[in-house]
């Protein structure tokens, strides 16, 4: 099942997608795609709907975040070995952990902000967890059973900002809209091996990132096992897995996204993304 | 004006301090003490309520966090000089700024749990500053007027989570209970000087940490209008600004906390918290 939401930004509507790839809205059965919309029970109850008998999404409206503001964008970094040798860094021990404001959350289509005084402007695709119940100290055996689905997400970057303005990366990850995700949350069942997804990233139709989820250094359920010992992971929490080889950063020489190019990325059964680069 | 929430966890109820220091039930004026209710609008019509006119609490209901649970608990590290020394750092030239989980946010009063695997867990007093309205990109001489007010936190850390564990202090900041915020959201007008506060915290009994605000490396202004300019700042948003000489990590030998301890802390103005640890 494909989750969405449509609409204004601040004002959008909870949908999915119907067999034929058309939008149905959701509104009178969920409030919006959000933790509450992401129990088991209520994911159990959208499935056992006939799509043909929700009102059909006409034009085409703006699409959103695929999932409602969470309480938690963490990031895991350096977790494609390949990525990590390009950075100049070993591969971690354990998953290196980060987190993003919540206000970067924006549209999978939406303008990108180049921020003020930045000249590091980064992509990183990447495979997105969205957590579905409850989650703290558990094992990696029962770590999915936390999960609710996926969704593609660029964690845009300012490199400089991000290492060279005092240790801690959230500074550089934190920028609205620095965080596009969707353009739909998939559900777990539709996907049939999360561990062998491709991932792709272009600039301006250049191929920039090749990849594929079986080079993660940490998998899914390590991640979600792994993070649920530091901190309570709640319905609608995002987990961003790492981004594989092909950032700018890696690039020889260092190349970094100016206003007017174009990003477009995608991940097999997850869809695509387009943002406009623009100066803040 | 002192405002609070009192109740079950989950479940609390807004309230205002009337000038005898009783809670007044403010549920029939805001739905709780969020954004919406730190808005200077909604703000000036609380100031112009007769406490009298309003239900008196009963009893002595659990103080839940003062803050309903905002989309940022941002944190401000080594932002007084002679705390930087004690953990053997020199003082940052521009603000260290990290984030705890929002779940991590709980009651003053509230048990403190100390993790699964921790023997480094450590207290800090902190005075919290409250955003009231959106802020991106504001300059210093503007920043206090997005600021609401302020609030007593503890910003209780695992330090070899923190630090030992893959680089970024999310990790070590995050868990359950290790935000404790409040008693009472103290509104900017009550708070002559924001910069000359006196903060302090025992641990059974015991002086660990004395400071006072004065000594910040950088002040409450600065540090809203630095965070502005890379990410934005919506109302309800906390930022709590660095700790005094005193954590644990800075004796000698450092020394930590344990279940059974208490923890008490106040700050001129904004009251007092106790915690109580207990193992996770």
């Amino acid at each position: 099942m494909k989750l969405l939401r449509y609409g204004d930004a601040g004002a959008e509507r909870p949908a999915l997608l119907d067999m034929d790839g058309r939008m149905r809205d959701l509104s009178s059965v969920i409030k919006d795609v959000d933790g509450t919309a992401l129990s088991p029970e209520s994911l159990k109850r959208i499935a056992a709907l006939d799509p043909a008998g929700l009102p059909l999404v006409e034009g085409s409206p703006r699409i959103g975040s695929a999932i409602a503001r969470p309480g938690k964008f963490l990031c895991v970094g350096l977790n494609y070995a390949d990525h990590a040798r390009e950075t100049g860094k070993e591969p971690p021990s354990e998953p290196v952990l980060f987190s993003k404001a919540v206000t970067a959350l924006c549209g999978p289509n939406d303008d990108v902000e180049i921020p003020r005084g930045s000249d590091r402007t980064d992509w990183e695709v990447e495979l997105g967890v969205v957590i579905g119940t409850r989650a703290k100290y558990v094992d990696e055996a029962s770590a999915m059973d936390h999960v609710a689905g996926y969704a593609l997400v660029n964690d845009v970057s300012e490199r400089r900002f991000q290492s060279e303005r005092g240790g801690q990366w959230v500074k550089g990850k934190s920028h609205d809209t620095f965080g596009p995700v969707g353009p739909w949350l998939v559900t777990k069942d539709e996907i049939v091996d999360v561990q062998n997804l491709d991932l792709w990233l272009d600039v301006d139709g250049q191929r920039r990132q090749t990849g594929n989820t079986r080079t993660m250094i940490f998998g899914v359920a390590h991640l979600v096992s792994y993070i649920s010992q530091f901190m309570t992971l709640e319905p609608s929490d995002i987990i961003a897995t790492g981004t594989p080889p092909g950032v700018g950063l890696g690039m020889k020489p260092p190349t970094f996204l100016s206003a007017g190019q174009v990003v477009t990325l995608g991940a097999t059964g997850l869809g695509e993304q387009r943002q406009l680069m623009v100066q803040a």
